[in-house]
This record gives C-alpha cells, sequence and structure tokens, in this order.
C-alpha cells in the first residue's frame, strides 16, 4: 500500500471518527434536529482539514473528492440512529474525539511539510488540524474549547507529540507512511493516558488549583 | 438581462437583506454601538459570501468590487435609524433572513459549479453560502446558530432545496438566471411556510419533545 | 531603515503585545492552562495576520517566517510566568491591545494597497486585521467580541482612523513608512484617550442608557 494510499485511508478513518464526535456531543449537549447533528458531525469532521488546506492555500479536499464528504455523513447519520442506545455517551465521544485528533495531527503534519512549510509551522499546522474541527464545534455549541480548557486533560500537548515525531522523522530523512501511523498511536496513547489518569497540562503560578 | 447581471442583482439584494437582519439581530439581542451594529450587519451580509470564494480559492467579491460593501454599509445604516420606529422587530428580521438565504444558497451552488465541482460538494457549499453569514452573526453574538437550534423552523433544509434545484438543472443541461430565481423562491417559500406553520425537522430518536 | 524593514518590525511589536493581550485576557478570564494561555496569546497574535492574508489569497506570513510564530510564543511565555506578579492586569492588557490594534490596522491596510485593493475596500481590510486576532481570542473565550459592544469605549473607529490615513497618504501620492508610523500613533492615542474619557460611539436610536 502507497503512502499515498496510508495517508488517504487514515484520513477517512479521522473524518468518520470526528463526525461520529461531533454529532454524538451535539446530541448530548444541545437541543438540535436532525439538521444539527449531521451538521455538527459534517463540521467537527472536515472543519480541520479546511482551515489546513485553506492555510495551505488549495481547495480544500473535501472539495475536490466526494469520498471525505460521503464519509462525514455516514458518521453523522451513524450517531444520529444510534444515540438512544448509547446511554452512556461521554466515553465513545472521547475516543473518537481522539482518534480523530491523532490522525488529523499526522495528516495536517505531513501536508504541511509536503508544500515545503519549516518544521515548527509544520508542527503548528499539524495541531490546527488536529484540534481545528473540535474547535469549531465547541465555538458553534457555545463552549470554551476543549483544546483551551486547564480540565480538559492533556489535549494539544499529544497532537504536537504526534506532528512532531513525523517532522522530527522527515528532518532525519524518513517519510514513509507507517511513521505517520506511529505519530497518531503515541498521539492517541497519550491522550487516553492522559483521561485515564486525569493528566493536566501545568496552570498559570498562581492560579487556583483544579 | 445577462444570467451574470442577473446573479449580480440577486447577490446585491442578498446582501442588502442580510445586512439589515444582521443590523437588526445585533440591536435586538445585546448591547451594541453604531459601530457594532455596523460591522454585525457588514458581517452578517458578506460572510457567507467571503467563506464561499475563500474555499473556491479566489478573492472574495466583497474586495473586488466596492458595491457590495456599499450594500451591506447602506443595509446597516438604515437598520440602525429605522430600530426605533421597528418595536415588533422579528417578522421582518425573519423575512430578511429567509431572502438572504434563499439568494445567497442559489449563487453559491451557481458559483461551485462554475468552478468545476462536483454535485454533492455544489449543494453543500451553496448551504455555506447561504448559512454563513448568519452563522457567523450567531457566533459573535454568543448565541447557538439559528442553523442548529431544533426550534428555529426549517433553515438549513430549504437552502438545500434551493442548492439543489440549480444543481439538478446544471445535470440536466439547464443553467439560466431564471433557475436562480425559482431555486431561490422555492427556499424563501419552504422557509415562510415553515415558520408560519412551526414545521421543524426530525429530532434524535428518544430525544424530549420540544 | 527600508519601509519593507519598518513594516516587518512593525508587524513583530504587533504581534508581541497582541500575544501578551491574549495570555493575560485568557489567565483572567477563564480556566487555562499553560496550552491554553499559549493557544490564546498565539491565536489573539497571529489571527488578524491569517484572516488578511487568507483574504488577499497569499500563504499567511506566520507560516513563511519563523520569527513570528516564535514572537507570539515569546510574548505568550512571558504572560504566562509574569501573570501572577500583574495584580490588577486590566491597564496593561488594555494598552497590549491598543498597540497590537494599531500596528495591525496600519499594516493590514499598507498591505490591501499593494495588492490592488480599492480604498474603501482597503480601510476594511486594514479593520480586519486589527480587530481579527482579539474577535477570535473572545469567540474562543465565550464572550461578546470588543469590536462590537457598547461599552467598551471607541475601538474600530481608531482602527478606521489608522487605515484611513495610510489610504489618505496613498491616494495622495505618498507611501513611505513613517505614515504607518503615524497612523498607528493616531490609533493609539484615539484609543487610549476614549479608555481614558470613557468616549462611546452613538448607541442606536431609542436604546436604553448605558
Amino acid at each position: 500500500m502507497s503512502t499515498q494510499n496510508i495517508i488517504l485511508l487514515l484520513d477517512l478513518m479521522g473524518i468518520f471518527a470526528f463526525a461520529l464526535d461531533g454529532a454524538l456531543t451535539a446530541i448530548r449537549t444541545a437541543r438540535v434536529d436532525i439538521v444539527g447533528v449531521m451538521a455538527l458531525g459534517v463540521v467537527t469532521a472536515i472543519g480541520g482539514g479546511i482551515i489546513r488546506d485553506v492555510l495551505l492555500g488549495e481547495t480544500p479536499a473535501t472539495f475536490q473528492d466526494w469520498r471525505y464528504l460521503v464519509t462525514a455523513l455516514a458518521g453523522g447519520t451513524l450517531a444520529f440512529f444510534l444515540s438512544s442506545q448509547l446511554t452512556h455517551l461521554s466515553k465513545p465521544i472521547l475516543l473518537f474525539d481522539a482518534a480523530g485528533l491523532s490522525l488529523f495531527a499526522v495528516i495536517g503534519a505531513t501536508k504541511a511539510l509536503e508544500f515545503g512549510f519549516g518544521p515548527l509551522q509544520a508542527v503548528l499546522l499539524g495541531v490546527i488540524t488536529g484540534v481545528g474541527g473540535g474547535t469549531i464545534r465547541d465555538v458553534l455549541l457555545n463552549r470554551i474549547p476543549t483544546v483551551l480548557s486547564a480540565n480538559s486533560h492533556l489535549y494539544a500537548i499529544p497532537a504536537m507529540l504526534a506532528a512532531g515525531i513525523v517532522v522530527a522523522a522527515d528532518l532525519a530523512g524518513f517519510s514513509a507512511g507507517w511513521i505517520a501511523i506511529v505519530g497518531a498511536l503515541v498521539c492517541f496513547g497519550t491522550r487516553v493516558l492522559s483521561l485515564r489518569y486525569r493528566w493536566n497540562a501545568p496552570s498559570p503560578p498562581g492560579a487556583p488549583p483544579l
């Protein structure tokens, strides 16, 4: 399987995970109808990639290839019909979100390197791609975005690790598809461990304890 | 009148309607001064078109042709001075909003087809153009956007119908300006009927009734 | 010193001021960890410039030149460690914010003229560049943006003055770097005076007094 195809597959998996995440979050936190569920699923799924492609100066992947949008709509539809079965939604939402974050961080960094961005900027673009969709989701749902909140455990840091692995490997002369998979697994593992053991990043000196 | 001119005229009408809508909404729901009124009028009016043009990869129409901005400022100014006369603002706001939605949905879909986007993507871009300005308006006013809310009646669905008519006509080989007008009228009619008869899209299974 | 270098220096100063502003505002108004502080610093600092460059259709300066991002991170880091020393944060925040607003308004208008935008559009792009980063900051912190609020004193109007001076000078045939400095000083002075003497822009007729 070519690196190109591995990246496409990871991208579609990230879109599906984020679509489930966005749609289930919408159902859980707001009074939304089917349009709101689908819209939040799609926005969460394709938002990060759209920001990434606009910053890279190219037509967003979503508008070039119908598979992205169909995958996002499939995730939203599944969430709509399964929502009543899932009584405890918070755990699967967090796992889908972690998967989307991991996959998009490595894809964003990979694309930034392809476009000739410097290492620091490639890490930033990876993180933006990873956290972008969820941040738009939270802004639309009128909540402080997960990525900024002190008690949502490590979120941007795992994405930074993933993007950093891709960028460091590229600097060292590697750029195979399996490095993206390693980066995504490190991000996913770090995110899940930080949720499990309630790791938090340091707060500003003098801030009251959480 | 050429198709080009019909589209320009519809675009300016949509901008004027959304500028009135955004400015009156600002006056009604927040403590804003003249700058806030004008800014929300302009953002509501040109926001959808700017998102559309950024996604299409071209310089936004607003920055290429001064008539867009002047029309938006005229709508904001009119709203500022008329606001105290209009004691019951909610109905005209809803009608201006429906007009902007209708006109922008057909223009967004038309432009997407011109740029060679696929049918699914053209419908999506039409809907984004229609709901984009109002969504930015609601985010800035710290409210859950109309398009997502379960009790704001049909909103994205009429825009989808309008964009769908334009796309279907194009697939069937028609692309005249009057098809845009038909699409806009269908969207406007559906939106107004859904407000009048309180039609709502289905909510997720198991959600509490509205 | 060339006009090019003056503009770069002013841009980096604006980024540093907005990074301090965004990071201190985050610490003051929300429960954020170090990631939230840095992210809000960076977003406030580079948000206006990113919007500007996306609207101009070019790769955002942040991704072309690492000095922008490093300057923003330096501002965020400084704010993180100094925050507990600064017991009364509101005054320095307002001054940093005024400095960022002034510098970005003139840079945005200057760049718009370079790209051949008309005078009205150049003023608009200057204002968007000035208020953009702070508006994203406020949206992410779930507050009504400063620029829209009736009791935040003059904010967009000083930015309009600064951009207007740059555009008027250009129309009159001047385009030296010192005109940008004059524009920025007028904006900064007007903003500080409006805070000191509590100047407000007019509210809509019939609105209750502040």
